[in-house]
């Protein structure tokens, strides 16, 4: 019983301080948005200077960790993504700086309208309040996270990888000693380094707006179904390109062949080639040929199967993401039967025809549900510096917006600002009711 | 056994039946997509003549449901709500031809950008998809909810109240009988009458993309805590109105009592009075005296009761939503303090600051963190209708958007589309890589 009453305290005293904690950077947030610009702009230049002064620091604690990596077995692309050298952290450090001269997300005036002489609506972008990022291994993340947060005026709650503790723990103090000479409290941005932490930060929906996880789609999947804050990310990427009859072959070889091997492992990588059947005989062999000569491995309905030499697709290869240099390829009857399986299959993040006539590219543009609809072109340009945003904190798949790739606009929200002279809604109501005038400005 | 297994067969086919028609309201929604402004208006006008076509079929439907709400003896205020007469139906086709002349929410172009020579990337919004609106009696509601979805593109699963069975099937015939003769498929418009669909129309993610409950707080609350799909909606609606030492008395009296009395059982009514500790001795009597005169039953802290006689406030009445005539009242030492409490126990509805100080009425509209941040005027004004929406679809807490009163950009979220002419991203990469423009056109 008494080893029981010590559990029980200590764990409530542990999740009293990461609420108390997480209740600072809440305080910290609402201070920062009212934060013009330019003090937010020093902020983010005194992390890149402290980051800049504290270099020999911080590598030494990456060593630490890459050594403990080394030690542990731990594999070998994860050792690389852990590495925060000389080089990488001045490319992090440059990327801060270019943090700060992005635009300000925050204050936008999306309306502005007089609904009564002396009483004006606003309805201008601001802050969430407080974001927590999950991620794992990559250190140079936190130098990221941090400047976009306090760049949109938000709070940050970080929680990094196991293997990058040191590496984290350096940066986050080397930040806050930056912040320290600023206007913007250093409770802004807060590092939490274990694991049973990342739960109870699942479970602060009261002050924490948005999960940012970075990581394996079942790392997303498991953040999801663990927290009732809404999710940045997504879990799954099954992306289509639909190769219509009207399609220019060398345009759809192309784009086909860049969709799949350009980096198969992304979330924006085509999964499943539908093939139109009219140019099916002509198409399939050619596509074939340039696929096979990446090594890609093919996996073809009864039709494919018919033209082309393939492993026979099962029903389960249509619902699978393989991240990996394999396609599943159907021939579909018409343009309709292609919806059809995108609507069926499709994940809602990126979904291509290739074709030259152009009504029926609208007409895909249009219907087809997803966050990307691409006419000729490579389902891999569906990424936010492609996009010319700057910066990307996310890709969404949900159907409300923030959808897509997501820029610093995912890290605002609005509000509706009302400024009166004392106005009563009574007065317009009744017999005698004053109209609107809902004028824009 | 034999009966279970018949129960199980009904189940499952009830439930297959319900998934297929929502397969069918997806699918004319996917072509609903594709249609433009004219189409849709064209299909709205069809639904408006039907409606006078059918008044007297849906009358005489009506009838029976008040018919048999008085039979069973249900409520008064209930009864009131159900009835749908001749004016009450002649006011409702009025507002679906409102619906007809609002603007069309699809097609707006947000983001138009030159990615490069012929890849142009365009962000435009579009439907959502099929929404599932869950009412309680009211059957104008259908009229409103249909027309409000054709316009934005969208397919609708309507639930209404059992009370109101017979005046919601007669009304939907209508709109399918007016939707035949137009390009837009009957199909858009599902009517469910059973209480055992609602939950299964809860389980339906994958065809229904937002579900917009209208009822009691407990009724959004049940909604809420029972579905996966994203819910348009609020549970509850703890408003504040904060008059700082720098108050014009007779404007913070005036707004108080509007805030308060002019419909208590509004969500953005204010159920708690903040007062500065500066000003409390003189002006909590003169507020008093005129909320007393219009019925409302004080509740105040320690510091309030030394002041006015009330009633004493405890811990419970700072999180309560009285719907009412109650108002507690706290006096608090500053402007932070009204800012903490506010942080603590608002629903980040609306909240309203009187005072004649610009500086920190500026600070209040910026650091509060709520859908609507008023200054100098009532807490009611935070209403689609009164912001010039034209019509609102719902009012959402959440902080992400859509946030406070939302009109029918509530119904559209976007995509974006990218038009190339056959490019790469392996162009873009490696050593040779071209440049982007990312030029807005």
């Amino acid at each position: 019983m008494t080893a029981l009453k010590i559990n029980e305290t200590s764990e409530q005293t542990k999740e009293n301080s990461l609420a108390i904690a997480a209740q600072k950077t809440q305080r910290g947030a609402r201070e920062l948005a009212g934060f013009s610009s330019e003090v937010k702009n020093q902020a983010i230049e005194a992390i890149a200077q402290a980051l800049e002064d504290h270099a020999p620091e911080i590598i030494a604690a990456n060593q630490a960790d890459c050594e403990a990596a080394a030690q542990e077995g731990v594999a070998g692309a994860l050792q690389a993504r852990l590495k925060l050298d000389a080089g990488k952290l001045k490319a992090a450090i440059a990327g801060v700086r270019d943090v700060g001269r992005l635009p300000d997300p925050v204050g936008a005036v999306q309306l502005h309208r007089e609904l009564d002489t002396d009483l004006v609506l606003t309805r201008l972008s601001c802050p969430l309040g407080v974001v927590g990022v999950i991620f794992e291994s990559r250190p140079d993340a936190v130098m990221q996270i941090s400047s976009l947060a306090i760049k949109s005026g938000n709070g940050v709650i970080l929680k990094g990888g196991r293997e990058a503790v040191r590496s984290c723990t350096a940066l986050v103090k080397a930040i806050h000693q930056g912040l320290a000479s600023t206007q913007v409290s250093p409770d802004v941005v807060q590092l939490l380094t274990t694991r049973e932490e990342t739960l109870e930060l699942l479970s602060l929906d009261q002050y924490i707006d948005l999960i940012i996880p970075r990581g394996s789609n079942a790392f997303v999947q498991f953040i999801q179904s663990n927290t009732q804050i809404p999710v940045l990310g997504h879990a799954d990427g099954i992306c289509h390109l639909y190769v219509d009859r009207g399609a220019d072959f060398t345009k759809a070889i192309n784009v086909t062949v860049d969709s799949k091997i350009q980096y198969p492992a992304a979330c924006n990588a085509i999964e499943t080639l539908l093939v139109h059947a009219d140019i099916a005989a002509d198409f399939l062999p050619l596509v074939a040929a340039e696929l096979t000569k990446h090594g890609v491995e093919l996996r073809g309905d009864d039709r494919t199967q018919a033209i082309i030499p393939t492993i026979p697709a099962t029903e389960a290869d249509w619902a699978m993401e393989y991240s990996d240099l394999i396609l599943a390829i159907k021939v579909v009857d018409d343009f309709n039967h292609a919806l059809d399986h995108i609507s069926a299959y499709g994940s809602k993040h990126t979904e291509v025809i290739v074709t030259e006539d152009v009504a029926i590219a609208q007409t895909f543009l249009k219907q087809v549900d997803a966050a990307g609809v691409f006419h000729n072109c490579s389902s891999r340009f569906a990424d936010g510096f492609r996009y010319g945003f700057g910066a990307e904190v996310g890709i969404s798949t949900h159907k409300l917006p923030p959808r897509g790739p997501v820029g610093l606009e995912g890290l605002v929200t609005y509000k509706y600002q009302l400024v009166g002279n004392g106005q009563m809604v009574a007065s317009y109501t009744g017999a005698a009711a004053k109209a609107f005038l809902h004028r824009d400005l």
